[in-house]
């Protein structure tokens, strides 16, 4: 093996706890330090972990080959991607997918100006689902790509349940629904509301008009008006025991066909199922940082999402013992 | 759109038609003509389809931006390919999984020479699923790849049913046990003994001891024994007539673990359902042979595998759009 590639890696939330465990099962990566914006002291750390003040990271520009960024895609990436790309090789997993080609031009832009590389978008949906959905549309041009969710829970929903009067907290899975994904296999062309249903655990304040809050919800506009929705009333100890995992999953099917009529039904399915969606996305981020760190030593600058990423750099090892062992 | 990309395709049969049906789904593919070592005027060809005698290639060799090899993989790619790379620009399906190693050596060796790129291995085992075990490698390093394989029909199983005497034609279906897939997604490893069983459908010369060809059969090292194997005779009308179809399909499963303790189950799944195995991977052939030329637009030369292939090569449209549509 040659020398380890130095990370580093920005947050130390459920991301960056995955990006730390997922350092630790990867030999050619190697865990420099951890930067956050918290007092390190003041952070409740899981064993060894060397957390740094952020603060700290410009003295860190020749101890890093990549940063790995495990901020909130909201607030924080738009602002922090671009301004750490200038002076790091960096990754992160930005997930607003109408942003991403703005995000894309100011990270292409401060990433030539620092003459780093900078993989923007990385993670599952963007990600991996966005391969599926390239794989599939080159292989069978003259076809339908579907994605779903789930079952998992949507921080975007569960949010707008707690922004209600009377929620006191509330999570929000998202489950697609078996007959709907079958149609979809067999070629039809179905839109999210007919795809998935939302279930709701709710804990209420006490005394508070829970019939007219289940209707409340079943017709909260953009959010489950439309939707197959079921709403649960539950105690709060009941939801922090019960629903305080983070499992999720989903998939991309292209239904396509060939044939010189189109007679011959074809069709590629990719899928997840996850106990825990920080922990994969980490994962994935970490062989992302490999691959920024390969294309940067072959001099490569600028931005990059996983759609423009070899796929043997993502893998440890050769291309040559890749291609004896995957093909 | 910017100009077609030229295509010559080598080989017309099922694999050649497929790439011939495929070509009229994309747009900025032009199918220029196709090649055969038969006389073309013999061959029985379905529509307009400009067929010419493989002696004529080398006349072509300013009219064709890419070639793609529709012939077999064991008698005529290890020498057709690296003998073409010398002149064109060109991709293969070569499949011979241990074999893969050497043909790239030759191919590299040819493709360095006549300053042309070409792809090898395309298709989807080897191929897409090549990039299935690589990106779970790589998303789940701690993890087991399992590849299942149908439901289809293994051209070699029939094979070696056909050569046994009294055999007058036969066809092997491969078929993945579900019981066992659930396991595999469970996280067990399982050898495709255990995965998949073998279903025979075979006639026989009349009057053959058909119990003794069935015993026969089902101990046939290195085909059968060890398999869970079911043997149906049925007459020569009856297996033309229900078993001349081309449907295949599988998947690879990567089960790994993340956490702390390894204590969270994360699965990725890919999988294929084809009416027709051979349309399919001539239509993934033809994704592929846009990358080569995007490759050699850019200058690039040698042997190269999907594992070594930008994916938003393989789609049409620029990296702008794909990066709006797809992410």
């Amino acid at each position: 093996m040659g020398k380890q590639i130095r990370l580093g890696i920005v947050g130390y939330g459920n991301l960056g706890k995955g990006a730390v465990w997922a350092a630790g099962q990867n030999p050619d990566l190697q865990l420099q330090a951890i930067f956050t914006r918290r007092d390190p002291e003041a952070v409740d750390v899981e064993g060894a972990v060397p957390l740094r003040p952020i603060r700290e990271l410009p003295d860190w520009k020749g101890e890093l080959d990549v940063l790995v960024l495990c901020a909130g895609s909201a607030k924080d990436l738009p602002t922090m991607t671009p301004a750490l790309a200038e002076h790091f090789s960096l990754v992160d997993s930005f997930d607003q997918h109408s942003e991403i080609p703005a995000h894309f031009a100011a990270v292409e832009a401060a990433a030539q100006k620092g003459g780093t590389l900078a993989l923007i978008s990385a993670g599952w949906d963007p990600g991996l689902f966005s391969l599926a959905r390239l794989y599939g549309a080159a292989a069978l041009p003259q076809g339908e790509s579907t994605t779903f969710w789930g079952k998992g829970v949507s921080q975007g929903h569960s949010n707008a349940l707690r922004r209600l009067p009377g929620v006191l907290d509330a999570k929000q899975y998202t489950i697609p629904i078996p007959a709907m994904l079958q149609a979809v296999r067999e070629g039809k062309a179905l839109r999210p509301q007919e795809l998935h249903r939302r279930v709701c655990y709710v804990a209420a304040e006490p005394g508070w008009d829970l019939e007219a809050l289940r209707r409340e919800i079943e017709t909260l506009p953009g959010y489950f008006a439309g939707y197959q929705t079921e709403v649960y009333f539950v105690s709060l100890e009941e939801l922090h025991r019960d629903h305080s995992g983070q499992p999720h999953g989903g998939g991309v099917i292209r239904s396509g066909v060939t044939g010189p009529l189109g007679e011959r039904r074809q069709r590629m399915e990719c899928s997840l199922t996850l106990d825990s969606n920080p922990e994969f996305t980490a994962s994935v981020l970490l062989s992302c940082a490999r691959a920024v760190h390969r294309m940067r030593q072959r001099g490569e600058t600028g931005c990059r999402t996983l759609l423009d990423v070899v796929p043997s750099d993502l893998a440890p090892g050769s291309p040559e013992a890749l291609r004896a062992q995957l093909l």
